[in-house]
């Protein structure tokens, strides 16, 4: 058996998921209205091909036969690499009988639909017993797949390959002591900005040239992408050269637009940044959802609220909106980096955000060890919500229905939103070891520099290591909080009036 | 074994198939050039797919079973004519050795590069030995395929079920005796139309509202298709509620975009049009393509270019371009149809369109026949052209090379437009039977009128009959190429100031 037959396979494997998302990419984007009910049965083929050719006897052949040791020693690293990926993905879907999961996938379907109405009538009652059946297929699955000590770690390795549910808590644990009194002693002390200078409608055209222009700036190659408007903004990457951004447009919020499309953006140059010589290959995806979660939050955040960048960009902005001519850069800066705690994770601001995933990862963890049941849900939701951000919805869909997660059986992906903010606040102290004058080349307009060196370090490799080895290799210390609460100590003091107050001690 | 695994089967196939026509869809419009490559392997995967499944032992033992006189008795027509559309395609595929149609593929993907290249160069001679490979095979192929009296008859088969070489011979030669005739008298005798009204530049929002303004004129459902921009305007069905229409805007000439997009917009029509109730079903196509182009052309040509249509559309289009509120509805009309005698097919108008057919259809029949060899094509080419056209190719690239269809392997393809062009005129015969005051109604803007009657007869049945059945059934006589010669004559000798000359008299 020649390893050209394995990968010959996965690409056979690879051209059928391409298709699939250019199939998703289009529903979401393109297709007309009519054709949807059809189209999702076209989607769904797609999908279930690829994952059946994952789970093929001639895949089994190749697991077994690329695992020998004997065989296995005289891989490549890459070649090894993508045998192990292909052989957890085969093992994992191998786990379940495929009836079961079928009627897993039927649930959450139906969950979905459910969760919807529930929503639109904020009544968790309604979603309860939808709820309850998917975790019961979840609280199965983990069986079925297998744990060390934890059975969350089965659910979470799907996001976050190898990270373990104690290492997440001990995470979580030291950001909360240090992140919620941070969060207190800034609204309680501190000034916040005046933010009626965003006030003001700006028409899409506008906006659509300032998302690419700015998607230009970034360095994002619309040769080999594009850009387009849905209700929700994604990244797809549908094949090599083709990765594709999409934005929503408020003409009442022009920043909504813009930080979303540099979000989508730092998740685009992600995809774009990896290895031409990985074409087709498992190992030519990301390391996991939180190294690159930690990318669209670094250009959208790290960068696209910073002060470094405004300087390079808020001409070019006042050329668009000649209104900001009349406002002082600082003013803007600070408009933008209001913090509020709110009830809606997707409306969250950095200091916050991470602050609604911990109270999501508690709770689902709980929930799959049999500590909570659904019942329990709303009522801790609301619990949590005071203890960690001092607000607590008025009704459940502000609450505990907010998200579509659980309803589609994803549990285990909510740690990797934070995981990506301190990814990104760890890989930006090291950006600014290997180039120290940052700063300097961002205010400059040199965004390309940072691109260079996330594409070395962090786009090139893709998945060829977990992101725990990523984070070794390329910060040289483990996943540490502390370069988070750092950065927002030294960022967000001085924009609330105050001093920083020392948090993330410790972090070099 | 029941009917029902048969459509399941049936769907499978055309859900790959949808997806193949989404990617080549994208591949036209959206996709960004760097996913070039790659893709096309990815189209190429589905199509191949689609290709097996058509031939697999699955689909011989409904073909087998489906097809005992016992069994095929009992199925509804129906049933019976989805089997007999998947037979007909099981046995052509399989009547052909993999290998040996791999091999023609390939001669095939090489033969339109090097047409490509010797067009530019105008030097048929570096082509001559890729299309003598192609023609080898299609000679070979016609073999295997079988075929009553002429070989051709296997080939025209694929484009136009059912029609025999002889048929259109028949109709050529009848065509022919009254049509080139009655071109000669044209320019010689009469006043060709002053066409500077149609000069200047129209900018390209202009021309997109326009294009999409006439679409839903036509009631095309833009809520089950969508309008974009390609190099060559093309119409592609995906699936169900989902016909996808293109068009090209010239800034410097409107009419090219306007009159390519009702073109389309019949195709798309069509489509539109077919049977909900054959959804996914092998009968849910078109009839042929001769009957596809014959609904192109009505929209275009005897919706598009005449009278009664820009009654009720110059206002409309004088709202849009005031320009044309000094230009009397009368001088555009004659200008929009104006003849002229041109080397290139996709530059014709209605009257020396079909004459740029017949040369292709005997030069190709012949060279099937082995009655012509490659080598004498541009020879036949210009004498063909001087005799019908009376205009003579100065070099290659605008005479014997100017068509793609030859190097990519498509002989039987060319009848199909001359037969659109016959059809059209015959059918809008029997709407005048069904729709006495038609003119009225396209003058009043009731273009559904007409929308109606064709869905009615000729889209909703789809592929349920042979075009030859289908021109019975709704005009109640056999194709008679005197509809059109009548057609032409009506509307182009008062055009060009002479009286009619009883062209086409017979026809009814």
């Amino acid at each position: 058996m020649e390893i050209r037959e394995f990968y010959d396979y996965c690409k056979e494997i690879a051209g059928y998921i391409s298709a699939a998302a250019l199939v998703e990419w289009d529903m979401r984007t393109k297709m007309p209205m009519k054709a949807a009910e059809d189209r999702s049965l076209v989607a769904g083929k797609l999908a279930r091909t690829a994952f059946e050719m994952s789970t093929s006897p001639r895949m089994a052949a190749f697991v077994e036969y690329f695992n020998r040791p004997a065989v296995n020693a005289q891989l490549s690293e890459v070649d090894r690499r993508n045998v192990e990926l292909e052989t957890k993905q085969y093992r994992k879907i191998s786990a379940i009988p495929a009836e079961k999961y079928e009627k897993f996938t039927v649930a959450c379907s139906r969950g979905e639909h459910a969760w919807q109405e529930a929503k639109e009538k904020s009544s968790f009652a309604m979603f309860q017993p939808y709820l309850e059946e998917i975790v019961g297929y979840q609280r199965e699955f983990v069986e079925y797949y297998g744990y060390d000590k934890n059975r969350y770690d089965a659910l979470l390795d799907e996001f976050e390959p190898s990270m373990t549910t104690d290492e997440v808590r001990t995470v979580i644990d030291g950001l909360k002591t240090e992140l919620v009194p941070f969060l207190r002693r800034l609204l309680d002390e501190g000034t916040p900005p005046d933010r009626s200078c965003l006030d003001g409608r700006v028409d899409k055209a506008t906006q659509e040239k300032l998302s690419h222009d700015i998607l230009v700036a970034m360095t994002y190659d619309l040769e080999a992408g594009r850009l387009d408007e849905t209700a929700h903004p994604f990244t797809t990457p549908i094949g090599y050269g083709d990765v594709r951004v999409t934005t929503h447009y408020y003409e009442d919020d022009f920043t909504s637009a813009f930080f979303s499309t540099m979000h989508e953006g730092g998740h685009a140059l992600y995809e774009q940044g990896m290895s031409e010589a990985y074409r087709w290959m498992p190992v030519r995806k990301c390391a996991s959802m939180g190294i690159h979660e930690s990318q669209s939050r670094t250009w959208e955040n790290l960068i696209g609220r910073s002060m470094p960048f405004w300087r390079f960009y808020y001409p070019v902005l006042q050329e668009a909106l000649p209104r900001f001519r009349e406002i002082p850069m600082d003013q803007f800066y600070k408009a933008i980096n209001t913090v509020e705690p709110s009830l809606v994770r997707t409306e969250a601001d950095e200091v916050t955000y991470n602050l609604h995933i911990m109270l999501r990862f508690e709770i689902e963890e709980a929930l799959i060890n049999g500590a909570v049941q659904v019942a329990d849900l709303p009522g801790l939701w609301n619990t949590k919500m005071r203890e960690y951000l001092g607000v607590e919805p008025t009704d459940d869909a502000h609450g505990v229905l907010q998200d579509v997660h659980w309803a589609g059986g994803m549990f285990g992906y909510f740690p990797s939103y934070m995981l990506g903010n301190l990814y990104a606040a760890q890989f930006i102290a090291a950006v600014r070891e290997g180039i120290p004058d940052l700063d300097d080349q961002i205010a400059a307009g040199h965004l390309g520099v940072l691109r260079e060196w996330q594409r070395a370090h962090i786009h090139e490799p893709g998945a060829l290591h977990d992101p725990r080895d990523l984070v070794m290799n390329v910060t040289g210390k483990p996943l540490d909080y502390r370069y988070f609460m750092r950065y927002i100590d030294e960022k967000y003091s001085p924009i609330y009036g105050l001093a920083p107050c020392g948090a993330g001690k410790g972090a070099d």
